[in-house]
């Protein structure tokens, strides 16, 4: 899938030139020094050759199909050029050139009548406004970067071209190699789904690489990424997702970087690694790149330093790993072999004074421990160590097997040069810091994790009654309104399996106590008229009533309240409601969030929400699983689960509070916020209620 | 102070040897080669003369004054050459040799041997177990290691002498460079708080770096620290600080880690930077070597890429700094220097086609604003980005003016690697990814906040009744108990001024009643007996008791269930307590850590304790000051500040709890651990009363 853009079989410089200023020249130069195997066709109606090869006016004057074409002229003229590419029967266009959506809003629409020609001539578009593309393997540099990054197992897509050549040069210094490397400017047309459905088959792509500033379709991002975290591990670094970093990407790209909460809940849900930083990227993707899959979460640590040992320690408990336990045979092996001041317990010190061969036969030991699903080797450069053979030894420890994965830790900068680059031939990737090899362990060991979850798979209610709401909001809506009064909030969620109070209107005490006597004490009453929203500021609700006169002079107090302080009111009398004793309040709510749809929000009632911040989101529609992971994330969820003798709340009727609630947003895209507060649950077993619900539909001008 | 170590005026070497492969050559070679200006003294008894020195058979025979020791032979000899340098005058020694406490029961009495010895000639002595010492200025290099560091005005002293070498290595490329550089080793005399007070006023160290394993003497290191943080920045990384790395420190040195909690308060309580990482060390201590110290957190960045401005607003906002507002004169300066599509707003962005001059206008514009704290000057490698022109100008900027520190992100490698050398002659330190260039100002902030605190003065309160403590005490160990019961609890808690529950022994129900009328209802009956500790295991607690009525009846109850449960007890009745309604439950509670002493505790009390762990931890004795920030730094803290219009809790009365808690535990250090929970807190100017209170004493042989 977008072959033509990688792998061309010819391709036009549309704005090549001799003037070693230009960008046009850059691409042009960058082209042919990549050993393209493919034809190559400067256009450019000023020159008659450049470099060697026959230039041509237009994309029309050439003489043979064009596969590709990329485009580095000032913008005005690009319209048109891309009608003739549509003309020629050209596949692919990357646009380098920039003055489009992020520059002016003559700019969008330029981008607009663009695209709107590729379209018309089905044409896929990179860009505008970007660094362009390269292709390893191909080979193929379609950028106008200086030089060509070394070969390697990472696919890397980045919406900053800027970011791509710090990135381009860091890869160029021999750390790290590139498969493929696409800056993806204003994202006109091709985006990451589209890369990341292209890049999933690829044989020379071992891990998929992101920047990221904006998602604006999130929800096929989703779709996509959750189908290829299934067979390569996707890693992405979002910006924008402080307030001053999100006001910081509106005024850059002109796009929305949209609420962090989404994009986190995105991420996970697609099984997207996030990365706090571009160092950070770069330290997972080695780790993927070139080394199997962590088995488990058990690492072991062999040091010749008992300090850096010990921070190796700290950090992979801090990640969340766990130090292997080395079996009795591993430890007795070890004993036999090391001096008797070594520790031969996790982590393993083989001593300042250790030769690579005292090295060797430790790692051989732990490696071949059951126990042991990782392994990261430390060196630090004592007076007598042999770094470079040690580099070997491990190099080939590594290598001689396929199942755990081994990250080196070489410590220090000119001693320890050679080894390291001993071991990156081995694809052993090496980190200056413990903290940093421990921090890619951690993303393996998610990464892990994510994939053996199997692809989700939706749940849908057959016992809701979608006829029932939607006629309730077209009414709601008939009427101009756009938010879900009480009774009809109660409808709603009734009509999509909810429990909700017993509840019915009393037009005097005398029915109030009727009502009562049916619902059983203790009971709520709430003034009921349609001129009075805001019941608890007039004093229009009274709670725990326990007794038929408790109820009788709340009535009273009640309508005596209204008609003082919004005489105008029609009264309809009181609501009486059905009360709960006991039982944890929690928080269901929605937001819509305008990348990622509905985003749903689980915590419990109260301080914790508003306080603690102790809030869980995923997007809609999602799993059981998932459904029951947001309840077990949030801080509190000890709450839940009985603390102090109290019993347990029923998970099984969250759980299935959270799937109607995703259920029924996902069915009405015209919900744009709505909150159970509180969900009341009760001990195992005996389910929870809706007390109440709030609802806004989205304000249409139709309406 | 110490400088007989760092400029001796005459320094043996007792081991050295012509044989390169032994480490007393290494170091012999190594004061030659770093041009040390004192006379040197090889010693050893098998050479007549080393590298060109005439070499002595033991220090007492040599002809001059010596006035530094450096031993580096077999552990066996070592007592008796410490012995010879103390008939000798010897001032410091530097034991390098292992072979002590990390190694054995006979290393721990041989080091106990040596530091005897030491004393007595009053010697100190450094090590053993370390790789040696450096003074960059004197210049003077008495280590093993491979070779010198570069000068500069960083002074680092590390528990882990491996560590060390990897540090040295880091060096010695360039990046940078120390002062001074001391290996302690097993730390049998000179401690970290011994070289803190050395380099205080030490004119070459602009800031002083930690790593740490343990600290065995806690109270001395935050003494010290507190004064000298006072002067200079002082940086530390703390390994073992997860259980599993405490395990790890344990099996390395044999010695304890300590508890985490100890060391946070410590490091905070001593205004001690703590790195996470060796990484983070070095990146703030480039900041604080070569900038000068921030005076706001208002930071502005200048790049000429987006993305990567993005992520350090990001960075910034995530480090608790804020992104500068910048004033309109400025903005409009910047508006006529820079082109239309350049962000004249914090982040200001100049473009990718940025040259040197363009940055040179935007920040000289960024840098005299008055709302600019600190400066990031991000620069990415774009195809026309004059690279090292602008290392210059941010150099030459950076160093026109020494009131706001400035901080270089340029991104890449190989292309930008001669601009970072730039920036560095200049004293701008570069990161390589805006994030670490953030935490770096996110120290310096911190660092200057710590610094504008004044030096604790403690209060201590004059209305104490130490000597009814004391005798209280006293009385518990007489009868063979740790644990202080009840009564005797509440009578401590009054001693030292807090208010506890109204509270009487009522031996019938009629007193019963009596006291609950004198005291006030609601009232709590608790069963008195010396043989029922635990009273509300069989029932003998009842709790907001409204009426006499519910007085006689639960004092009836209470003892009926004492005498079917307990049927042996004693019973003296019931005990007749205050009951408070309203109010926030608070816990206050003390542990004695064996590193630093009394460590008291606060947090919410119930859940908020067990099931968040949200509780934060000081030092006793602490500062009123220290004790509000306890109570802010809670997570729940808005619950005490009042919301969801609910009262403010009375901030002044926990704070006055908190230190005649902190006041008692340290004039009674004979209190291992303490707890009241609750701690009844009430509105603003209400007060807080001490409900439940426990109390243990350290359980001594004698007692």
């Amino acid at each position: 899938m977008l072959d033509f853009f990688f792998r061309p079989q010819s391709v036009a410089i549309v704005g090549a030139s001799r003037n070693p200023e230009k960008l046009g020249h850059a691409v042009l130069s960058n082209i042919i020094n990549s050993g393209f195997p493919g034809r190559v066709y400067p256009v450019n109606p000023k020159a008659q050759a450049l470099m060697g090869l026959p230039c041509y006016p237009s994309v029309l004057e050439i003489p043979d199909p064009v596969e590709l074409a990329i485009i580095v002229i000032p913008y005005p003229y690009v319209p048109a050029v891309v009608e003739q590419c549509g003309q020629k029967g050209v596949k692919g266009i990357v646009v380098i050139s920039a003055g489009f959506r992020e520059a002016s809003l003559e700019g969008v629409e330029r981008e607009r009548e663009v695209m709107e020609i590729a379209r018309r001539y089905g044409m896929r578009l990179i860009g505008p406004n970007c660094l362009g593309i390269i292709d390893t393997t191909t080979p193929f540099n379609g950028t106008f970067a200086a030089g060509m990054p070394p070969r390697g197992p990472m696919a890397f897509m980045s919406q900053s071209g800027a970011l791509g050549t710090a990135v381009l040069d860091i890869a160029m210094a021999g750390r790290i190699g590139f498969s493929k490397f696409v800056s993806l400017g204003n994202k006109a047309d091709v985006s990451e789904a589209d890369l990341l459905e292209a890049w999933a088959d690829d044989p020379d792509t071992r891990v998929i690489l992101i920047y990221v500033e904006g998602l604006p379709d999130g929800q096929q991002f989703i779709e996509v990424a959750r189908r290829v975290t299934q067979r390569k591990p996707v890693v992405a670094v979002k910006s924008g997702s402080t307030q001053a970093g999100a006001r910081a990407v509106s005024s850059h790209t002109g796009s929305l970087a949209g609420s962090e909460a989404a994009y986190q809940a995105a991420f996970r849900q697609a099984g997207v690694l996030r990365a706090a930083s571009m160092e950070a990227l770069f330290d997972y993707a080695l780790a993927f790149a070139h080394q199997p899959l962590l088995p488990g979460d058990r690492i072991a640590i062999v040091t010749n330093a008992g300090g850096p040992g010990i921070l190796a320690t700290d950090a992979l408990e801090r990640a969340g790993l766990r130090l292997a336990a080395l079996t009795s045979e591993t430890i007795a092996h070890l004993e036999s072999l090391l001096p008797g001041a070594a520790s031969t317990h996790n982590p393993v010190d083989v001593l300042g004074d250790a030769l690579a061969d005292r090295y060797e036969g430790a790692l051989r030991a732990v490696l071949s421990d059951p126990g042991v699903d990782g392994l990261l080797v430390i060196l630090t450069p004592q007076a007598m160590t042999e770094i470079e053979k040690t580099a070997q030894v491990v190099g080939e420890l590594a290598s001689a097997q396929q199942e755990k994965p081994v990250l080196g830790c070489f410590m220090g900068e000119h001693r320890i040069e050679a080894g390291v680059r001993i071991l990156q031939q081995y694809g052993v990737p090496n980190y200056p810091f413990p903290e940093r090899a421990a921090e890619a362990f951690r993303a393996m060991a998610t990464y892990r994790r994510e994939r053996m979850r199997p692809l989700p798979t939706l749940e849908t209610f057959d016992d809701v009654d979608r006829g029932r709401v939607a006629d309730l909001f077209a009414r709601v809506r008939a009427e101009g309104r756009v938010t879900v009064g009480d009774a009809e909030a109660r409808a709603v969620a009734q009509a999509y399996g909810l429990r909700v109070p017993q509840s019915a209107l009393a037009r005097n005490p005398d029915e109030a106590v009727e009502v009562a006597d049916r619902i059983g004490y203790p009971v709520a009453l709430k003034i009921a008229s349609p001129d009075i929203l805001h019941k608890t500021e007039i004093g229009g609700v009274k709670l725990n009533l326990q007794t038929p006169a408790d109820v009788r002079d709340a009535f009273e107090l009640l309508t005596y309240r209204a008609m003082r302080y919004v005489p105008d009111a029609r009264l309809w009398g009181c609501q009486v409601q059905e009360m709960f004793l006991g039982g944890r309040e929690v928080l269901v709510g929605m937001s819509r969030d305008p990348q990622f749809g509905p985003l749903v929000a689980f915590g419990l009632g109260g301080i914790y929400v508003e306080t603690l911040k102790d809030v869980v989101f995923r997007l809609a529609p999602f799993t059981r699983q998932e459904a029951l992971e947001m309840i077990r994330e949030i801080r509190a969820y000890a709450l839940l689960a009985g603390v102090r003798g109290e019993p347990r709340a029923d998970h099984d009727a969250i759980v299935e509070v959270l799937l109607r609630v995703s259920q029924l947003v996902t069915d009405f895209p015209e919900i744009v916020e709505m909150d159970i507060n509180p969900l009341i649950v009760f001990e195992e077993g005996r389910g929870a209620v809706a007390v109440d619900m709030r609802l806004v539909l989205e304000g249409r001008s139709e309406g």
